[in-house]
């Protein structure tokens, strides 16, 4: 349990105390991060990539790290976010169990795990933890942020907080605020965890773990993350044979679609921290850039200074609906920015990031290919 | 606990034995049924309404409870399904624990409850058991059968089983299959109330309750129930004033969606036995008309013979989603019926019907108005 960190993981220290939004600090505080390519002269080939909830920073195979990454067909040589032009950096989230700092991360204060020590989480938390990396990486001005689902809300956050860090942005499957519908999903999903006796009010160890509840939690994200649709045409009705099914259980697995939930929470419930899923999970339903437009979103996004964006999205996507990718295209046009915004006919939900590369590969690749960033050119490969 | 019955309720006793379609028999058991209006004495004027998982058989008040019903503004003297016109009957349905026999029943055979030793639940044995309360009224072809959600199916089920049993149907966010993504909700939704320890395989009591499990089930129920566009307008991101927050629990209630889910949550789960639910919620994720027309949805729809046909449903059902009730009406009108689609803009989801009546009223009133019983005109107040 505590952390899952891949092999070839660097290390960012964070200045001490590192002050959080809500309030305390953290102390001898890091960020786990990897990177690919080089990063040019002049420092102005960089992009920064921000993940989801549950992504460690392997986002892809790299010198430190054969292992395949969790986007490995978007980043790399020759790749959508071609590494023989981009120096790229992917940041674990602060607050993860992959490296950064979190509720599973020893309080130096106590010798133990923060556990529910940990100072209350916010998405301007971890903007602020990514770029110390990037600073202490000495890149002063990204060429692009990308940021993926709650990756989305990380980015908008650095781009308002941090004035100029940023040329361009591309929000894919993002939202600037949190709705009810996806709080009311989280919310579920933590209350799953918590009911589970287990969970014991953050105290659990490797024994007493919070298993049933956290296998409750990811199923109801995994049902969130696709679609009906895909569903439809992947699992249709079919059943599982019959050796696969307990007769013994009469509510037990009969249909393909269980059995692929139950195959997706059994990988994830004892490789991600319970408490950092509480506070990540929280994290997303405090953020609201109306705290920085008086009280308007469409206020707090036109704060956002950047040259270019791309917000892209998916029709199918039930818990970052497709209307908010519209909205931070808008709102950051508003802004001043040549803002589009690409809605895909992906059929895989908030999830199509990861899978339809076919869509998103080329969408990535041809805002990345019209940065005009004078040194990229020159390492770029003839 | 066990069971919730209206007063004013009617009973009609099932033929015993009555095979269950999965095998088994239920000996002695009854269906609860609510009725309004007059039967006409050709006993044309019929109107079934087959109810979702949860209702009782009391849609509107009526002579034996002047209670408000779960549908009241649809069903009454002028109002959409107008009693003066119609004789309606209202089934509680098989399985279900307020007032037909279900597995919160006494097993005449040990006096002591089914829990799960109630036979395997099909949608098909509640459209068997509903078909028998109304042959017992004396009506040998119904005017219109109503199906809403579950119902939907029920209806579906009935017409196929009982050839002739009904002139016409209105389909209301129903579906001829259980899809995969409504599997999934449903599955973890058991789930929920099977990991609850005090649901102890089925033998629980009023101290020991699975109420954790079926708050769980419920709360996931609703945010399937309605949509995030509804709540975006009701809720959106609306905090619990501080005194109705628990400040001790840092996980605890925060916005207003959350209050709402738990609210709902609290005045469902002692009021729902949770082994009916379990056995409701699996009997449709195995309906499918399918298994009637070789293998074909669409062809077991074509062989129900109905003369007029009306499917009306939502856009944001997630649950039953749209094309399933286009489904209905196509496959109906290759079955020869003049089967009419009706989409219904309702911002509402899956639980539209039962709220947004300034739609599904008029819909549902002109689709009655236009059937040409004779008797039933006789009986229209002049």
């Amino acid at each position: 349990m505590t952390e899952f960190i891949p092999p070839g993981t660097q290390f960012h220290a964070l200045p001490s105390p590192f002050a959080m939004k809500r309030g305390g600090a953290l102390h001898g505080a890091r960020v786990a991060y990897e990177t690919w390519g080089t990063l040019s002269p002049s420092a102005d080939n960089a992009v920064l990539i921000l993940t989801g909830l549950s992504p460690d920073a392997h986002a892809a195979s790299n010198a430190g790290n054969p292992e395949e990454g969790w986007w490995d067909a978007m980043v790399g040589p020759d790749k959508p976010i071609d590494t023989n032009r981009w120096f790229v950096v992917c940041v674990n989230s602060l607050g993860s169990c992959k490296g950064s700092t979190g509720p599973a991360s020893i309080d130096p204060a106590t010798g133990a795990r923060y556990d529910l020590d940990f100072p209350e989480l916010s998405i301007e938390d971890g903007a602020n933890a990514a770029h110390s990396v990037v600073t202490a990486l000495g890149i002063q001005r990204l060429a692009c942020v990308i940021g993926n689902s709650m990756g989305g809300m990380v980015a908008l956050a650095y781009l308002l907080l941090h004035p100029g860090s940023a040329a361009s942005h591309i929000n894919i499957s993002g939202a600037p605020r949190a709705l009810p519908f996806s709080i009311a999903i989280r919310s579920l999903q933590r209350e799953a965890i918590r009911l589970d006796p287990n969970w014991n009010h953050g105290n659990y160890d490797e024994t007493t773990y919070p298993e049933a509840g956290m296998r409750m939690a990811r199923k109801l994200g995994v049902i969130t993350y696709r679609s009906a649709l895909e569903w439809d045409g992947r699992f249709g009705r079919v059943r599982l044979d019959s050796d696969r099914r307990d007769d013994e259980d009469p509510f037990g697995l009969e249909f393909e679609v269980e059995s692929y939930l139950e195959a997706h929470a059994r990988r994830f419930v004892r490789r991600f921290d319970p408490n950092c899923y509480l506070y990540l999970s929280r994290s997303m339903d405090w953020f609201d850039l109306a705290e920085y437009g008086d009280g308007s979103v469409e206020t707090g996004l036109g704060r956002i200074r950047v040259e270019r964006a791309l917000a892209i999205g998916v029709a199918t996507d039930i818990l970052f609906p497709l209307q908010q990718q519209e909205q931070v295209a808008q709102g950051l046009r508003a802004g001043g920015a040549a803002a589009e915004f690409l809605p895909l006919p992906s059929p895989q939900g908030h999830d199509a990031f990861l899978v339809d590369i076919a869509r998103f590969g080329p969408a990535v690749r041809d805002f990345l290919s019209g940065l005009s960033v004078q040194s990229a050119a020159s390492t770029r490969r003839a």
